[in-house]
């Protein structure tokens, strides 16, 4: 794949990475300093310490993601953003605003420096968009063969919204389910680059930051959000599987209610996958009470990335552990959770 | 490598690490479930949600790892008790005091799980002993041939030490430097391994929890220390060579006053290596004023860690940016920083 660059890579006196690059040495320091530090430059990455010095107040969340999606680059993004994206959404997630993430990368010997360029663009993107600074970082380089050209590990940290109560215990029978937006997109549109499937338009990654659209409606509704969780690899199934089993509660969801888009839902077909086990990135869902439902989605169609939010299902007291889902002819089907894998390595 | 399980493994239903592991689904829930979850437990962590709810008061300081080491299991440790150590050890540098971990895995598909277990086994007593808790964590699998067996990466979190003022800008003219303990173990622990060497004892990696000692240390003798680092990949060179570039004052060693076991150097002598280039896991450097340098060095030898606690050298205002050291015959040589790699993969 040809890679476009987004902001010029300055001049490196190596083509490719090469163990050098991992020992701590020289080479180390001359790849960070050729522009690595300048791209992702601010006051607490400059002390360049064994690690960052932070200030925080009150309660925190604290999250771990490691990225190891194939390929690296893809429509609608490149693994740098996904692991941006990916923490900063399991941050948000907790009720948090995220600001600081470690950045750790594993690089496979040969990593052409253009596409580790192309990436670290991708991170500094994501990150001004998510309004996150990186703050302490590491490389590591393995041999050829012993890696997949780039793994990245992000670390995030972020303050927890004084409004928010997220905790899977304030779950009650009753409860309405949202959904931010259309499913499947992610795991379809890394597929479609695998397999070389060709649609009318191309169908790209999902992959985007959801803080600020949690943070506005933590904002207006606080206590009335009782969990935020996104559906990532797993899909759907996994994820409101976790919570039905972990509330001992059931979940019923309406098939005709789960906003998809055409195009997607195509290629699930024909591909025999089920959008409910289809990885997401850029897509969340909302457990929340039911009289303020309708006016959480309502607002949450006002954000560019929640559009097709919508209620999707509740929780109710009937098969307590199990995802049901109706069809609008009545028939019932229980949604399991995913046993083993259907796209490896998504994100 | 005949894996000796120092905790029995709990009954899981396969016997190695597949793709599906890896799909956030039913097998990563059993992975999880059976038994990870039970050995790493703490009230935070069996929370299971995206990530952890931390409080945190004041000043802390967060950095991260990722350890790609092979072979995984060597003399003295495993990569589990290595990348507990490593981040621990790298928050304590801060002057701060550990106490939370991020854990994420790179798995690769094939890995016997009496290997994992073991690793696992490896993380909890690292963590009882530097006396932190995992409390989130990532698992993904990555395809035969695409990974080595295990990466992984820990990211860590402390409360700055109040007594601590930990700033490079602190170091002034004159300042001591002392080194922890005997040098480049951990590199000639793991080559011995690699290259099949056999020694009178066996040598073993030196990695350990630093932690304790620089809370004592903090403790007694606060603002009189000016620096912590633990030079580990890149060695003493990298580590000396960073600071006298960042603080553009000169760095004079003494060859005699480098503390390092006998069959250590004997090895380094016969493998060609410098043991100022060696890696250590164990160490820690301190810069501290000069009046306190001989108090700081016997309070260090009470500790386990730091029996051989030495004061190697000083900040000079001479040959500003250079690290030089000096030989009992009045000879000096420039330590420059390491260039390429000597030990690959070595943590």
């Amino acid at each position: 794949m040809k890679i476009q660059l987004s902001c010029p890579m300055p001049k490196f006196d190596f083509d490719f990475i090469t163990m050098g690059h991992g020992s701590g040495g020289l080479l180390t320091n001359k790849l960070l300093d050729s522009g690595v530090f300048d791209i992702l430059k601010n006051e607490k990455l400059d002390k360049r310490h064994d690690g960052a010095f932070l200030e925080i107040k009150g309660e925190m969340a604290f999250s771990t993601d490691s990225f190891v999606i194939s390929p690296i680059f893809f429509p609608g993004g490149n693994i740098g953003e996904l692991a941006v994206n990916g923490t900063v959404n399991d941050v948000a997630m907790c009720g948090a605003i995220p600001k600081y993430l470690s950045l750790s990368f594993i690089l496979e010997e040969g990593l052409p420096m253009t596409e580790f360029w192309e990436i670290l663009v991708g991170i500094k993107d994501a990150c001004d968009k998510a309004g996150v600074i990186v703050v302490t970082g590491d490389t590591k380089v393995v041999d050829k063969g012993k890696g997949d050209k780039i793994f990245i590990n992000t670390t995030g940290l972020g303050e927890v919204h004084s409004k928010a109560d997220i905790d899977i215990n304030n779950i009650k029978i009753g409860d309405k389910i949202i959904v931010s937006n259309q499913i499947a997109t992610h795991g379809i549109a890394i597929l479609s680059v695998r397999q070389g499937l060709e649609f009318e338009t191309t169908i790209e990654s999902d992959t985007t930051n959801l803080n600020h659209s949690i943070i506005n409606l933590l904002d207006e509704f606080g206590g009335a959000i009782h969990l935020f969780r996104d559906p990532t690899r797993g899909g759907l199934s996994s994820t409101l599987n976790e919570i039905a089993r972990d509330t001992k509660t059931g979940i019923v969801l309406q098939d005709s209610k789960l906003p998809i888009n055409t195009q997607v839902k195509s290629a699930c077909e024909i591909l025999g996958l089920d959008p409910l086990y289809t990885a997401n990135e850029g897509v969340f869902i909302a457990i929340v009470s039911s009289e303020k439902a309708s006016l959480i989605v309502n607002k949450m169609r006002e954000f560019d990335n929640c559009k097709h939010a919508t209620i999707i299902g509740e929780i109710v007291e009937e098969h307590p552990s199990k995802v049901v889902i109706t069809n609008t002819m009545g028939g019932k089907r229980v949604v399991s959770m995913q046993i083993g894998e259907q796209l490896p390595r998504i994100c």
